[in-house]
């Protein structure tokens, strides 16, 4: 529809911005459908479904040359008042099927359209994103069978399927045609066709048939991870995350790490087998979990996203991961998967499709490819830096004209598993330190007590759940802290010189520990426990490091921290620790379950599928252990927060301590000799 | 590749006809492909699979404006002599991804290369049909792994299949997710890929996968008949049928006749998946058994092709036929169904894909449209009808014009249920049958004795077997012979008056008996007997002559039976009772299994699937019942051959008797006087 045609009415949809010219009379769905402004329809204009709807915003939009009113569009007819009888429009709205363009039109999609009630427990994110997703429910009504016209239920189905709606050459899945005869009778020849289409040229698959209107259809969109597994329960029809969930993934049990199960898969034959089997359960448990937190069918879920690590998303789909525990650490399958879900056992609806992220490389998973996805390194001009830290930290790097990508073997030390004292985040950890560069006396909070320990009622308290050890976020923090009082030198070295100013530092044969509480259970940063952060940070330093210079930037303009461990820890922390490299405080943000945020994407709109699948071929993958520079970036890292790199940013934010260099165990200033001998 | 350039040397090939220019040094094969000549190969121009054999043929095609000659083709290279060494090929064959084009040629592509010994058993037919099939083989060399480009396995896999043979956008059938990597190192990276495409537009998709050269494929095609279970095993690339069988359809046990079976489904809750399996059951045993006869293991059968009549179809497909027992007779899908070999739990390769042709209308199934695709009336300028009887005759009336299909309600007479000394086609039965118009004595020949009842030795040999009863086929021709010789009269009535003439003459209370043997058990054939063929032969000529009205055709020019009763019929016999319109008798011909052979032909040729696809499209479907006029034409048709319609051809080869009427137990001419009586 040009807009040279100057005498037609000129229709805005917001919030696209999308604009054209239509004739007097013609239906606002009309508009917007020939615009490719998405609004839902399941009822095919029979004002019927409430999906529908549409907001008319009155005004003198100038900068539009729009004067936009109500009286610009037809009066509620006789349809759209027989919804509004049975069901409830909300005051302003118009079922955009039945109201017809009179004039000129600012015409707002809502994007909060719920005809059903659903209890909205939590919102997964607070962005609202553009749907075009790859289930479409289309009701038709089908003409009743002819003995002149011999063609088959299923057939005249189709006919209409291709009539109203415009679906060609349907391929039904072979599940259905033992039903499309009842259903067809029980909704007196109403029915309603779930239709699946993804990929522009493949044919569109009718994989799902209910009699008369159904006017509701579920998606899950679920991030496997090898501890945690978090699935979020979405309404494809309205967008909405009705119900979020997560469970531990029960493959634990035969192996704490990634690498224990892929060796756990190599010492036992049907150790692959038993895994698959598990992740699936628990996959189906958790769908049991939020279907019945939402009041949902689980039979209702046409469509599923996953996003995991490469080990997962190998075991998943039933793939033995043995290549990944060895150079080349091939990938069976690198691209995103396409299947059903009868095919790797889900327990929601026979016909539903799956969907799963393409792999980045071998150790940069689909779970990576989802907070890429999600944060969007590639749809911008700043230098994103994007981590996802876990026993491998997923790193990606990038902006509009280039990504890069590697992983980093951190280890489990950031989880706590190295630390004398770590443990998992629950009621007696300590979550938060505070050290006085003066006195070396710290203090700090504790999961499940609102007090910090300096403060009145915090002993009572924590009687209550007791003072048993460090959670991951505090190792960062304590660490940080012990090297921005003095307690540990800029490579890592605790100052045994200190014992003298503090009983805080206590002596261990050769080394030296920080007592951070001493009680019931005596509480200490050891030097083994610094060591463990150390490698870890450098580890993870370096990779990104080499990612820099692949992109041949000095600096980053904006950190993404994705995963539990980045909602936890405070960015300063991370960077004084050198974790990161230098930026901007406030430009560095921690942003939850970003892979999830993916999948969720790629549940709402399949544009952001193939927006991923070209991200991820285009994305430069790198080995870090293939570059021989990682080690001296590596080494350098060992320093806090680096031995080169400068950190002016965090400096202006951060009073530093004076750089000091002390021996560990081995002789003073040893770290600082044996480079020299090396150069 | 346009014939102006005219430097180029000229390649026709034979039997297509196809020719084109093409620059010297051009592989035949290439040539081939570029012309669209189909041409086997699954090595990709490697010289090993050695299926891409062609013949030069010597001379001076003056027609053509070629001579050929064996110097204008490359002399045999050194992969072709390392093949030759290993393999045989036949003398004067080459291998055309080898062979070059030097000069001018015609090269014949021969249709019987085959490159592993098999036996063949039986020629399904005799005919060769353009092969195209939805099967391909495709041997790739993957690249290994590298850590540099960590594309997955599989994504490298499908890079080679793309650059190597042309497939865009392959889907992976998820099964073969677990295997891939095994394969790929199995076969050191060289690995043979089997591709289904089958509708333009849709997407490949690898359905199975195998290390190393891979060098055979095998499909099926399958008649499911409410009796009889038809089976071809195919090669596919060689387009040769390697073996042939049939079974029983265990489904008997449910019930004779299709319409009991659609009773116990309806009384019976499991009625139906209980039949489905069964019939399931029966083809996966025949399966194995073609498998065993030609030494192929069930897993290389990569493809299926079914017909079969609706109930049949339907119940096969997992389908309650209950809709198909009543008016309107709807099928639940008549389309071509397209799916996979597990998802209706066929013992054959997991990847193997299902092809059902198209269901004319509710009574005229997919195997009337195998036998309309074998026979093609809508291949030609000639009027041809075409009968399959069973208890419902399936007929299709047509030409390239327009085609007119119908079924009609022949009973079960015509298989010897309704007559009283019927019995199946085994040793002792009565098939072939002469009546002396003088002396009314009949000669016969039984099945298992070589000599004629009235021939020297054929007492002794039917010692043996007894005379037990009359087949089908002799069921037609004592009934003619009868009429011929005046025991009946036109309208079927046994002429009590010749009890004067011949003992063979019996009377039975009110109505009269042909003595046809008098032994052990004397065989007679009853007043009942001919009223119950009658009854048939009206019901199969009335649908007959309706789709002749539609037509507006007065005589067909062409008629081919098929099925089992078709080809034990004398087609002389079944104009004489009037079964089939007059003819010229030299064009009446039994074709066999037509509907199995349609099957072949589009598990060979996917073109044949779209043909017979379009073909059902346009038939225009005549439902006798809806028809008024159909019970005006039956009546005539109860005469013999008929009351109004004049059979000058038939009358021209065969002595037909005056035309005599006599009442039936009810008075002297009393069927004549009865229509009188109305008109």
């Amino acid at each position: 529809m040009s807009e040279g045609q100057s005498k037609d009415p000129l229709i805005l949809f917001m919030p696209s911005g999308k604009r054209g010219r239509f004739p007097v009379g013609t239906p606002v769905l009309e508009a917007a459908r020939s615009l490719g402004v998405y609004v839902e329809s399941v009822c095919g204009g029979r004002a019927t479904c409430g999906r529908c709807q549409i907001e008319v915003q009155e005004g003198n939009f100038a900068k539009h040359k729009i004067v936009s009113s109500t009286d610009h569009i037809s009066p509620v007819g006789p349809k759209e008042k027989r919804y509004a009888e049975v069901r409830t429009i909300p005051e302003g709205r118009r079922l955009s099927c039945s109201a017809q363009i009179l004039g000129d039109l600012v015409i707002d999609v809502p994007q909060d359209t719920v005809v059903n009630a659903q209890v909205i427990r939590k919102a997964a994110t607070d962005r609202t994103f553009d749907r075009n997703p790859a289930i479409q429910l289309c009701y038709v009504e089908v003409d009743e069978p002819d003995m002149h016209k011999p063609l088959g239920d299923l057939d005249r189905l189709n006919v209409m399927l291709e009539k109203d709606w415009g679906w060609h050459n349907i391929l039904v899945a072979q599940h259905l045609l033992p039903d499309v005869q009842k259903i067809l009778r029980k909704g007196n020849w109403g029915v309603t066709a779930a239709i699946h289409r993804d990929l522009e040229g493949s044919r569109p698959n009718l994989i799902a048939l209910w009699p008369g209107l159904h006017n509701e259809a579920y998606g899950i969109a679920c991030d496997i991870g090898s501890t945690t597994i978090a699935m979020h329960l979405v309404s494809l029809l309205s967008g909405r995350v009705i119900a979020s969930s997560g469970a531990s993934n029960p493959q634990i049990r035969f192996g704490e790490d990634l690498m224990s199960r892929v060796s756990y898969v190599m010492m036992n034959p049907d150790g692959r087998e038993a895994m698959t089997k598990a992740v699936r359960q628990a996959i189906n448990e958790l769908t049991v979990k939020v279907c019945a937190e939402a009041g949902v069918d689980p039979n209702s879920i046409l469509d599923a996203v996953f996003v995991a690590n490469p080990i997962m998303h190998h075991l998943f789909l039933g793939i033995d991961p043995t290549e990944l525990g060895q150079a080349p650490f091939a990938l069976a399958v690198s691209g995103a998967v396409h299947t059903w879900s009868r095919e790797i056992d889900l327990a929601i609806n026979h016909g539903a499709r799956v969907y799963c992220l393409p792999c980045i490389a071998g150790h940069v998973g689909a779970d990576a490819a989802g907070a890429t996805l999600s944060e969007g390194p590639h749809r911008q001009d700043r230098m994103m830096l994007l981590v996802d830290v876990g026993t491998n930290a997923e790193i990606v790097l990038g902006n509009r004209q280039h990504t890069v990508a590697a992983s980093s073997p951190t280890g489990p030390a950031f989880e706590g598993a190295e630390i004398s004292c770590g443990q998992r985040a629950a009621p007696g950890a300590i979550e938060r330190v505070r050290i006085d560069a003066q006195t070396l006396e710290p203090r700090f909070k504790v999961i499940g007590v609102d007090q910090w320990s300096d403060e009145e009622g915090f002993a009572e308290a924590a009687e209550k759940t007791g003072i048993t050890g460090i959670c991951g976020s505090a190792i960062i923090e304590v660490v940080a802290e012990m090297y921005l009082s003095g307690v540990i030198s800029a490579d890592g070295v605790v100052d045994g010189s200190l014992t003298a100013k503090s009983p805080r530092i206590l002596e261990n044969g050769r080394t030296f520990s920080y007592l951070l509480h001493d009680g019931a259970q005596k509480i200490t940063v050891t030097q083994n426990d610094v060591r463990a952060i150390q490698l870890a940070k450098a580890a993870l330093y370096a990779g990104i490091k080499l990612l820099m210079e692949k992109q041949g930037v000095k600096t980053v303009d904006t950190i993404r921290f994705a995963g539990a461990f980045g909602s936890f820890i405070d960015p300063k922390y991370a960077m004084v620790l050198g974790l990161i490299p230098d930026c901007d405080l406030s430009e560095v943000k921690a942003v939850g379950n970003a892979a999830g945020t993916g999948a969720l994407m790629a549940l709402l709109n399949r544009d952001y599928r193939r927006e991923i699948e070209e991200t991820v071929r285009r994305i430069e993958k790198i080995e870090t252990a293939l570059e021989p520079h990682f080690q001296q970036l590596f080494i350098d890292a060992m320093a806090l927060p680096n031995k080169v790199d400068p950190f002016p940013k965090l400096a202006a934010a951060v009073t530093l301590p004076e750089r000091k260099l002390l021996a560990d165990g081995e002789g003073e200033g040893g770290g600082r000799r044996r480079r020299r001998s090396r150069e």
